[in-house]
Protein backbone atom coordinates (compact mmCIF):
# COMPACT_ATOMS: atom_id res chain seq x y z
CA UNK A 1 0.00 0.00 0.00
CA UNK A 2 0.91 3.37 -0.52
CA UNK A 3 2.27 5.50 2.43
CA UNK A 4 -0.92 7.90 2.75
CA UNK A 5 -3.11 4.66 3.25
CA UNK A 6 -0.15 3.50 6.04
CA UNK A 7 -0.40 6.69 8.00
CA UNK A 8 -4.15 6.79 7.90
CA UNK A 9 -4.47 3.28 9.19
CA UNK A 10 -1.79 3.94 11.91
CA UNK A 11 -3.49 7.10 12.72
CA UNK A 12 -6.96 4.77 13.43
CA UNK A 13 -4.93 2.84 15.13
CA UNK A 14 -5.23 -0.64 12.51
CA UNK A 15 -3.03 -3.04 12.25
CA UNK A 16 -4.54 -5.22 9.49
CA UNK A 17 -4.76 -8.87 9.57
CA UNK A 18 -3.09 -11.26 8.08
CA UNK A 19 -5.65 -13.13 6.14
CA UNK A 20 -6.33 -17.09 5.90
CA UNK A 21 -7.82 -18.76 3.52
CA UNK A 22 -11.78 -20.15 3.42
CA UNK A 23 -12.35 -23.47 5.36
CA UNK A 24 -15.19 -23.70 2.89
CA UNK A 25 -15.90 -24.20 -0.74
CA UNK A 26 -15.73 -20.44 -1.63
CA UNK A 27 -12.72 -17.77 -2.49
CA UNK A 28 -12.39 -14.39 -0.99
CA UNK A 29 -12.70 -12.46 -4.07
CA UNK A 30 -13.44 -12.71 -7.87
CA UNK A 31 -13.42 -10.20 -10.60
CA UNK A 32 -15.24 -9.31 -14.03
CA UNK A 33 -13.13 -6.43 -15.63
CA UNK A 34 -12.53 -4.38 -12.80
CA UNK A 35 -15.58 -5.33 -10.66
CA UNK A 36 -14.46 -7.15 -7.59
CA UNK A 37 -16.81 -9.15 -5.34
CA UNK A 38 -15.82 -9.95 -2.08
CA UNK A 39 -17.21 -12.67 -0.10
CA UNK A 40 -19.15 -11.58 3.40
CA UNK A 41 -17.09 -11.42 6.43
CA UNK A 42 -17.86 -11.51 10.15
CA UNK A 43 -16.57 -10.82 13.50
CA UNK A 44 -13.59 -12.64 13.52
CA UNK A 45 -10.30 -11.40 15.00
CA UNK A 46 -7.52 -13.97 15.23
CA UNK A 47 -10.37 -17.02 14.10
CA UNK A 48 -12.49 -16.25 17.03
CA UNK A 49 -15.64 -14.28 17.04
CA UNK A 50 -15.14 -12.62 20.63
CA UNK A 51 -18.65 -10.65 20.47
CA UNK A 52 -20.98 -12.87 19.82
CA UNK A 53 -24.99 -12.16 19.86
CA UNK A 54 -27.67 -10.42 18.67
CA UNK A 55 -28.36 -6.72 18.54
CA UNK A 56 -31.87 -5.73 20.72
CA UNK A 57 -31.18 -9.16 22.75
CA UNK A 58 -28.12 -9.26 23.97
CA UNK A 59 -25.82 -6.68 22.42
CA UNK A 60 -26.09 -2.98 22.72
CA UNK A 61 -25.51 -0.60 19.61
CA UNK A 62 -21.87 0.02 20.76
CA UNK A 63 -21.09 -3.52 20.57
CA UNK A 64 -22.70 -3.59 17.42
CA UNK A 65 -20.45 -0.30 16.16
CA UNK A 66 -17.41 -2.26 17.14
CA UNK A 67 -18.11 -5.27 15.73
CA UNK A 68 -19.26 -3.71 12.41
CA UNK A 69 -15.45 -1.81 12.67
CA UNK A 70 -14.16 -5.23 12.98
CA UNK A 71 -15.78 -6.22 9.74
CA UNK A 72 -14.34 -3.69 8.32
CA UNK A 73 -11.20 -4.27 9.33
CA UNK A 74 -11.39 -7.61 7.76
CA UNK A 75 -12.68 -6.43 4.54
CA UNK A 76 -9.35 -3.95 4.44
CA UNK A 77 -7.15 -6.72 5.04
CA UNK A 78 -8.88 -8.66 2.42
CA UNK A 79 -8.64 -5.78 -0.49
CA UNK A 80 -5.08 -5.31 0.57
CA UNK A 81 -4.15 -8.79 -0.07
CA UNK A 82 -6.51 -9.81 -3.30
CA UNK A 83 -5.61 -6.08 -5.03
CA UNK A 84 -3.67 -3.39 -2.81
CA UNK A 85 -5.85 -0.86 -0.96
CA UNK A 86 -4.28 1.84 -3.44
CA UNK A 87 -5.85 0.11 -6.19
CA UNK A 88 -8.96 1.13 -5.46
CA UNK A 89 -10.83 3.05 -7.39
CA UNK A 90 -13.96 3.10 -5.92
CA UNK A 91 -16.21 0.96 -3.55
CA UNK A 92 -19.06 0.89 -5.26
CA UNK A 93 -21.71 -0.67 -2.75
CA UNK A 94 -21.35 -2.18 1.07
CA UNK A 95 -24.39 -4.16 2.21
CA UNK A 96 -24.61 -5.00 5.96
CA UNK A 97 -26.14 -7.42 7.51
CA UNK A 98 -26.82 -7.31 11.40
CA UNK A 99 -28.10 -9.62 14.16
CA UNK A 100 -31.28 -8.25 14.85
CA UNK A 101 -34.18 -9.00 17.31
CA UNK A 102 -37.82 -8.28 16.00
CA UNK A 103 -37.60 -4.64 18.21
CA UNK A 104 -34.19 -3.68 16.77
CA UNK A 105 -34.53 -0.99 14.15
CA UNK A 106 -30.94 0.72 14.22
CA UNK A 107 -28.79 -1.31 11.69
CA UNK A 108 -27.66 2.01 10.22
CA UNK A 109 -26.07 3.14 13.09
CA UNK A 110 -24.10 -0.33 13.52
CA UNK A 111 -23.40 -0.25 9.89
CA UNK A 112 -22.34 2.99 9.58
CA UNK A 113 -19.06 2.48 11.78
CA UNK A 114 -17.71 0.62 8.57
CA UNK A 115 -18.83 2.88 6.31
CA UNK A 116 -17.07 5.83 8.29
CA UNK A 117 -13.61 3.41 8.25
CA UNK A 118 -13.97 3.06 4.28
CA UNK A 119 -14.12 6.91 3.93
CA UNK A 120 -11.10 7.60 6.53
CA UNK A 121 -8.81 5.10 4.67
CA UNK A 122 -9.71 5.17 0.94
CA UNK A 123 -11.03 9.20 0.84
CA UNK A 124 -13.69 9.53 -2.11
CA UNK A 125 -12.58 5.99 -3.24
CA UNK A 126 -14.49 4.78 -0.38
CA UNK A 127 -17.77 6.76 -0.76
CA UNK A 128 -20.44 4.03 -1.47
CA UNK A 129 -23.92 3.16 -1.69
CA UNK A 130 -25.31 0.65 0.77
CA UNK A 131 -28.21 -1.40 2.65
CA UNK A 132 -28.34 -2.23 6.18
CA UNK A 133 -30.69 -4.90 7.32
CA UNK A 134 -31.37 -6.74 10.04
CA UNK A 135 -31.07 -10.26 9.74
CA UNK A 136 -31.69 -13.98 12.18
CA UNK A 137 -28.68 -14.79 13.12
CA UNK A 138 -25.21 -14.81 11.64
CA UNK A 139 -22.48 -17.63 10.86
CA UNK A 140 -20.51 -18.43 14.41
CA UNK A 141 -23.16 -15.95 15.91
CA UNK A 142 -21.46 -12.87 14.44
CA UNK A 143 -23.31 -9.78 15.06
CA UNK A 144 -22.77 -8.34 11.72
CA UNK A 145 -21.24 -9.71 8.58
CA UNK A 146 -20.50 -7.22 5.87
CA UNK A 147 -19.51 -7.37 1.69
CA UNK A 148 -18.97 -5.28 -0.97
CA UNK A 149 -18.30 -5.31 -4.37
CA UNK A 150 -15.71 -2.45 -5.77
CA UNK A 151 -14.05 -1.19 -8.95
CA UNK A 152 -10.60 -1.17 -9.18
CA UNK A 153 -8.32 1.12 -11.15
CA UNK A 154 -6.61 -0.20 -14.28
CA UNK A 155 -4.42 -2.80 -13.57
CA UNK A 156 -1.35 -3.69 -15.45
CA UNK B 1 -38.11 12.53 -18.12
CA UNK B 2 -39.60 11.98 -21.48
CA UNK B 3 -43.19 13.16 -21.77
CA UNK B 4 -44.16 9.31 -21.87
CA UNK B 5 -42.89 8.34 -17.93
CA UNK B 6 -44.47 11.46 -17.37
CA UNK B 7 -47.86 10.63 -18.31
CA UNK B 8 -47.27 6.61 -16.91
CA UNK B 9 -46.32 8.42 -13.77
CA UNK B 10 -49.10 10.69 -13.60
CA UNK B 11 -51.62 7.63 -14.86
CA UNK B 12 -50.37 5.87 -11.61
CA UNK B 13 -51.12 8.81 -9.52
CA UNK B 14 -47.27 9.16 -8.76
CA UNK B 15 -45.67 12.66 -7.49
CA UNK B 16 -42.06 11.74 -7.14
CA UNK B 17 -40.48 13.10 -4.05
CA UNK B 18 -37.85 14.97 -3.89
CA UNK B 19 -34.89 12.71 -2.58
CA UNK B 20 -32.27 14.52 0.42
CA UNK B 21 -29.33 13.42 0.86
CA UNK B 22 -28.42 10.78 3.02
CA UNK B 23 -27.55 11.38 7.00
CA UNK B 24 -25.28 8.91 7.34
CA UNK B 25 -22.31 7.85 5.49
CA UNK B 26 -23.02 6.36 2.42
CA UNK B 27 -24.18 8.13 -1.14
CA UNK B 28 -27.46 7.14 -2.98
CA UNK B 29 -25.33 5.17 -5.90
CA UNK B 30 -22.60 4.67 -7.59
CA UNK B 31 -21.59 3.32 -10.89
CA UNK B 32 -19.24 1.92 -12.55
CA UNK B 33 -19.09 2.29 -16.75
CA UNK B 34 -23.06 1.75 -17.32
CA UNK B 35 -23.77 -0.34 -13.93
CA UNK B 36 -25.25 1.94 -11.09
CA UNK B 37 -26.03 0.54 -7.62
CA UNK B 38 -28.55 2.11 -5.59
CA UNK B 39 -28.79 2.21 -1.60
CA UNK B 40 -31.73 0.37 0.03
CA UNK B 41 -34.81 2.83 0.24
CA UNK B 42 -37.23 1.95 2.86
CA UNK B 43 -41.00 3.09 3.20
CA UNK B 44 -40.37 6.58 4.27
CA UNK B 45 -42.83 9.06 2.79
CA UNK B 46 -41.74 13.09 3.78
CA UNK B 47 -38.78 11.69 6.50
CA UNK B 48 -41.40 9.46 8.17
CA UNK B 49 -42.29 5.74 7.90
CA UNK B 50 -45.93 5.70 8.75
CA UNK B 51 -46.64 1.93 8.45
CA UNK B 52 -43.83 0.27 10.62
CA UNK B 53 -43.97 -2.90 11.43
CA UNK B 54 -43.31 -7.12 10.55
CA UNK B 55 -45.21 -8.88 8.27
CA UNK B 56 -46.75 -12.04 9.96
CA UNK B 57 -46.67 -10.59 13.83
CA UNK B 58 -48.97 -6.84 13.11
CA UNK B 59 -49.15 -5.90 9.40
CA UNK B 60 -50.99 -7.60 6.96
CA UNK B 61 -50.17 -8.46 3.18
CA UNK B 62 -51.90 -5.71 1.91
CA UNK B 63 -49.88 -3.07 4.22
CA UNK B 64 -46.96 -4.61 2.93
CA UNK B 65 -47.87 -4.34 -0.60
CA UNK B 66 -48.40 -0.92 -0.28
CA UNK B 67 -44.90 -0.47 1.90
CA UNK B 68 -43.19 -2.02 -1.08
CA UNK B 69 -44.67 0.38 -3.50
CA UNK B 70 -43.61 3.47 -1.28
CA UNK B 71 -39.84 2.42 -1.47
CA UNK B 72 -40.29 1.59 -5.67
CA UNK B 73 -41.76 5.20 -5.63
CA UNK B 74 -38.23 6.23 -3.68
CA UNK B 75 -36.12 4.47 -5.71
CA UNK B 76 -37.47 5.95 -8.92
CA UNK B 77 -37.31 9.11 -7.63
CA UNK B 78 -33.60 8.51 -6.72
CA UNK B 79 -33.20 6.80 -10.42
CA UNK B 80 -34.56 10.63 -11.75
CA UNK B 81 -32.36 12.58 -9.48
CA UNK B 82 -29.07 10.30 -10.11
CA UNK B 83 -29.11 10.06 -14.09
CA UNK B 84 -32.84 10.46 -15.33
CA UNK B 85 -35.65 7.74 -15.65
CA UNK B 86 -35.14 8.37 -19.05
CA UNK B 87 -31.36 7.29 -19.01
CA UNK B 88 -32.57 3.64 -17.77
CA UNK B 89 -31.27 0.91 -20.21
CA UNK B 90 -32.58 -2.09 -18.03
CA UNK B 91 -33.25 -2.53 -14.43
CA UNK B 92 -30.98 -5.84 -13.72
CA UNK B 93 -31.28 -6.76 -10.15
CA UNK B 94 -33.82 -5.90 -7.85
CA UNK B 95 -33.39 -7.45 -3.66
CA UNK B 96 -36.55 -6.77 -1.46
CA UNK B 97 -35.89 -7.39 2.37
CA UNK B 98 -39.63 -8.23 4.01
CA UNK B 99 -39.75 -7.76 7.63
CA UNK B 100 -41.19 -11.06 8.52
CA UNK B 101 -42.02 -13.16 11.02
CA UNK B 102 -41.18 -16.87 11.32
CA UNK B 103 -44.48 -17.57 10.33
CA UNK B 104 -44.89 -15.19 7.22
CA UNK B 105 -44.08 -17.11 3.71
CA UNK B 106 -45.38 -15.05 0.98
CA UNK B 107 -42.54 -12.33 0.38
CA UNK B 108 -43.20 -12.57 -3.04
CA UNK B 109 -46.29 -10.84 -3.02
CA UNK B 110 -45.12 -7.73 -0.74
CA UNK B 111 -42.20 -7.17 -3.39
CA UNK B 112 -44.70 -7.96 -6.57
CA UNK B 113 -45.79 -4.21 -5.94
CA UNK B 114 -42.24 -2.35 -6.30
CA UNK B 115 -41.66 -5.30 -9.63
CA UNK B 116 -45.04 -4.12 -10.83
CA UNK B 117 -44.26 -0.41 -10.71
CA UNK B 118 -41.07 -0.79 -12.37
CA UNK B 119 -42.48 -2.09 -15.13
CA UNK B 120 -45.53 -0.38 -15.91
CA UNK B 121 -43.57 2.86 -15.40
CA UNK B 122 -40.50 1.83 -17.74
CA UNK B 123 -41.75 -1.04 -19.80
CA UNK B 124 -39.24 -3.64 -20.93
CA UNK B 125 -36.44 -1.50 -19.03
CA UNK B 126 -38.03 -2.11 -15.59
CA UNK B 127 -37.93 -5.68 -15.76
CA UNK B 128 -35.26 -7.40 -14.21
CA UNK B 129 -33.79 -10.21 -11.69
CA UNK B 130 -34.98 -10.58 -8.15
CA UNK B 131 -34.87 -12.07 -4.55
CA UNK B 132 -37.15 -11.76 -2.16
CA UNK B 133 -36.30 -12.44 1.61
CA UNK B 134 -37.99 -12.42 4.94
CA UNK B 135 -35.56 -10.21 7.68
CA UNK B 136 -36.00 -10.08 11.27
CA UNK B 137 -36.08 -5.92 11.06
CA UNK B 138 -35.19 -3.42 8.75
CA UNK B 139 -34.18 0.25 9.88
CA UNK B 140 -36.73 2.66 11.37
CA UNK B 141 -39.19 -0.62 11.71
CA UNK B 142 -39.37 -0.08 7.68
CA UNK B 143 -41.67 -3.44 6.46
CA UNK B 144 -39.51 -3.31 3.36
CA UNK B 145 -36.68 -2.19 2.35
CA UNK B 146 -35.51 -1.94 -1.63
CA UNK B 147 -31.95 -2.45 -3.62
CA UNK B 148 -31.57 -2.59 -6.97
CA UNK B 149 -28.32 -2.46 -9.83
CA UNK B 150 -29.40 -1.34 -13.08
CA UNK B 151 -27.35 -0.25 -16.79
CA UNK B 152 -27.96 3.07 -17.75
CA UNK B 153 -27.92 3.81 -21.50
CA UNK B 154 -24.63 5.02 -22.77
CA UNK B 155 -24.87 8.48 -21.39
CA UNK B 156 -22.60 10.75 -24.31
CA UNK C 1 -24.59 -28.40 -22.71
CA UNK C 2 -21.07 -30.09 -23.77
CA UNK C 3 -20.31 -33.83 -22.86
CA UNK C 4 -17.93 -33.11 -19.91
CA UNK C 5 -20.65 -31.14 -18.02
CA UNK C 6 -23.27 -33.83 -19.07
CA UNK C 7 -20.65 -36.36 -17.37
CA UNK C 8 -20.21 -34.27 -14.63
CA UNK C 9 -23.98 -34.29 -13.63
CA UNK C 10 -24.65 -37.71 -14.22
CA UNK C 11 -22.07 -38.80 -11.95
CA UNK C 12 -23.87 -36.65 -9.39
CA UNK C 13 -27.08 -38.05 -10.75
CA UNK C 14 -28.33 -35.05 -11.62
CA UNK C 15 -31.25 -34.48 -14.19
CA UNK C 16 -31.75 -30.69 -14.71
CA UNK C 17 -35.62 -30.00 -13.84
CA UNK C 18 -37.16 -28.27 -16.74
CA UNK C 19 -37.28 -24.58 -15.44
CA UNK C 20 -40.45 -22.82 -15.96
CA UNK C 21 -42.23 -18.86 -16.07
CA UNK C 22 -42.02 -17.13 -13.38
CA UNK C 23 -45.32 -16.28 -11.67
CA UNK C 24 -44.59 -13.05 -10.56
CA UNK C 25 -43.44 -9.83 -12.56
CA UNK C 26 -39.56 -10.84 -12.75
CA UNK C 27 -37.39 -12.69 -14.84
CA UNK C 28 -34.88 -15.50 -14.65
CA UNK C 29 -32.04 -13.65 -15.33
CA UNK C 30 -31.12 -10.26 -16.78
CA UNK C 31 -27.66 -9.32 -18.22
CA UNK C 32 -25.35 -6.38 -18.87
CA UNK C 33 -22.68 -7.16 -21.00
CA UNK C 34 -20.96 -10.32 -19.94
CA UNK C 35 -21.89 -10.28 -16.46
CA UNK C 36 -25.74 -12.37 -15.86
CA UNK C 37 -27.62 -11.89 -12.81
CA UNK C 38 -30.03 -14.73 -11.48
CA UNK C 39 -32.99 -14.33 -9.31
CA UNK C 40 -32.81 -16.54 -6.51
CA UNK C 41 -34.32 -19.60 -6.34
CA UNK C 42 -35.72 -21.47 -3.62
CA UNK C 43 -35.57 -25.74 -3.05
CA UNK C 44 -38.69 -25.91 -5.14
CA UNK C 45 -38.90 -29.65 -6.45
CA UNK C 46 -41.52 -30.28 -9.58
CA UNK C 47 -43.15 -26.82 -8.24
CA UNK C 48 -43.26 -28.02 -4.40
CA UNK C 49 -40.98 -27.20 -1.46
CA UNK C 50 -41.29 -30.76 -0.15
CA UNK C 51 -39.12 -29.93 3.13
CA UNK C 52 -40.28 -26.71 4.57
CA UNK C 53 -39.12 -25.08 8.11
CA UNK C 54 -36.19 -23.21 9.32
CA UNK C 55 -32.95 -24.32 10.82
CA UNK C 56 -32.51 -24.25 14.66
CA UNK C 57 -36.46 -24.52 15.02
CA UNK C 58 -38.17 -27.80 13.02
CA UNK C 59 -34.77 -28.76 10.72
CA UNK C 60 -31.99 -29.97 11.16
CA UNK C 61 -28.77 -29.39 9.07
CA UNK C 62 -28.42 -32.40 7.18
CA UNK C 63 -32.23 -31.43 6.13
CA UNK C 64 -30.39 -27.83 5.15
CA UNK C 65 -27.85 -29.15 3.00
CA UNK C 66 -30.09 -30.86 1.04
CA UNK C 67 -32.14 -28.08 0.30
CA UNK C 68 -29.20 -26.13 -0.33
CA UNK C 69 -28.56 -28.39 -3.05
CA UNK C 70 -31.69 -28.30 -4.85
CA UNK C 71 -31.27 -24.92 -4.65
CA UNK C 72 -28.21 -24.99 -6.86
CA UNK C 73 -29.58 -27.70 -9.25
CA UNK C 74 -33.06 -25.48 -9.78
CA UNK C 75 -30.08 -22.60 -10.61
CA UNK C 76 -27.64 -25.01 -12.65
CA UNK C 77 -30.61 -25.80 -14.60
CA UNK C 78 -31.82 -22.11 -14.96
CA UNK C 79 -28.19 -21.26 -15.94
CA UNK C 80 -28.15 -23.81 -18.73
CA UNK C 81 -31.52 -22.81 -20.55
CA UNK C 82 -30.62 -19.03 -20.08
CA UNK C 83 -27.36 -19.23 -21.38
CA UNK C 84 -25.79 -22.63 -21.06
CA UNK C 85 -23.55 -23.91 -18.58
CA UNK C 86 -20.83 -24.24 -21.27
CA UNK C 87 -20.61 -20.48 -21.59
CA UNK C 88 -20.31 -19.74 -18.14
CA UNK C 89 -16.80 -18.06 -17.85
CA UNK C 90 -16.75 -17.69 -13.69
CA UNK C 91 -19.44 -17.41 -10.96
CA UNK C 92 -18.64 -14.37 -9.35
CA UNK C 93 -20.93 -14.10 -6.32
CA UNK C 94 -22.79 -16.37 -4.49
CA UNK C 95 -25.41 -15.09 -1.78
CA UNK C 96 -26.96 -17.99 0.17
CA UNK C 97 -30.35 -17.36 2.77
CA UNK C 98 -31.41 -19.88 5.43
CA UNK C 99 -34.38 -19.46 7.10
CA UNK C 100 -32.56 -19.74 11.01
CA UNK C 101 -33.82 -19.46 14.05
CA UNK C 102 -32.01 -16.79 16.96
CA UNK C 103 -29.81 -19.56 17.73
CA UNK C 104 -28.70 -21.45 14.33
CA UNK C 105 -25.44 -20.10 13.56
CA UNK C 106 -24.08 -22.45 10.99
CA UNK C 107 -25.69 -21.12 7.76
CA UNK C 108 -21.56 -21.94 6.15
CA UNK C 109 -22.32 -25.70 6.32
CA UNK C 110 -25.57 -25.52 4.85
CA UNK C 111 -24.58 -23.17 1.79
CA UNK C 112 -21.52 -24.99 1.25
CA UNK C 113 -23.53 -27.72 -0.35
CA UNK C 114 -24.40 -25.38 -2.96
CA UNK C 115 -20.63 -24.05 -3.58
CA UNK C 116 -19.32 -27.61 -3.56
CA UNK C 117 -22.06 -28.52 -6.37
CA UNK C 118 -20.91 -25.66 -8.29
CA UNK C 119 -17.56 -26.29 -8.21
CA UNK C 120 -18.04 -29.95 -9.05
CA UNK C 121 -19.76 -29.72 -12.44
CA UNK C 122 -18.01 -26.32 -13.24
CA UNK C 123 -14.70 -26.72 -11.86
CA UNK C 124 -12.78 -23.36 -11.41
CA UNK C 125 -15.41 -21.99 -13.06
CA UNK C 126 -17.86 -22.83 -10.48
CA UNK C 127 -15.34 -20.70 -7.65
CA UNK C 128 -17.13 -17.50 -6.62
CA UNK C 129 -17.18 -14.92 -3.79
CA UNK C 130 -19.97 -15.92 -1.25
CA UNK C 131 -22.14 -14.76 1.90
CA UNK C 132 -23.87 -17.34 3.95
CA UNK C 133 -26.68 -14.74 5.66
CA UNK C 134 -29.58 -16.17 8.20
CA UNK C 135 -32.86 -14.45 7.48
CA UNK C 136 -36.40 -14.77 9.31
CA UNK C 137 -38.26 -16.63 7.12
CA UNK C 138 -38.72 -17.33 3.30
CA UNK C 139 -40.93 -17.83 -0.22
CA UNK C 140 -43.18 -20.61 0.22
CA UNK C 141 -41.47 -21.73 3.67
CA UNK C 142 -38.31 -22.80 1.69
CA UNK C 143 -35.15 -23.12 3.95
CA UNK C 144 -33.18 -21.65 1.95
CA UNK C 145 -32.87 -19.61 -1.21
CA UNK C 146 -29.96 -18.83 -3.26
CA UNK C 147 -29.22 -16.09 -5.85
CA UNK C 148 -26.03 -15.67 -8.33
CA UNK C 149 -23.77 -13.49 -10.28
CA UNK C 150 -22.11 -14.80 -13.06
CA UNK C 151 -19.35 -13.89 -16.05
CA UNK C 152 -20.36 -16.00 -19.48
CA UNK C 153 -17.67 -16.38 -22.13
CA UNK C 154 -17.99 -13.88 -24.66
CA UNK C 155 -21.08 -14.95 -27.11
CA UNK C 156 -20.46 -15.08 -30.80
Amino acid sequence: MNSKIAALLMSEKIDLPIMGSPKYQYVTSTHSGLTYYFSGKTAQVNGVIETQGILGNDLSVAQGIESARICAINLLAQIEKDLGLENVNQILKVTGFVASSSTFFDQPTVINAASELFVKILGDSGKHARSAIGVAALPGNSPVEIELILESKELG
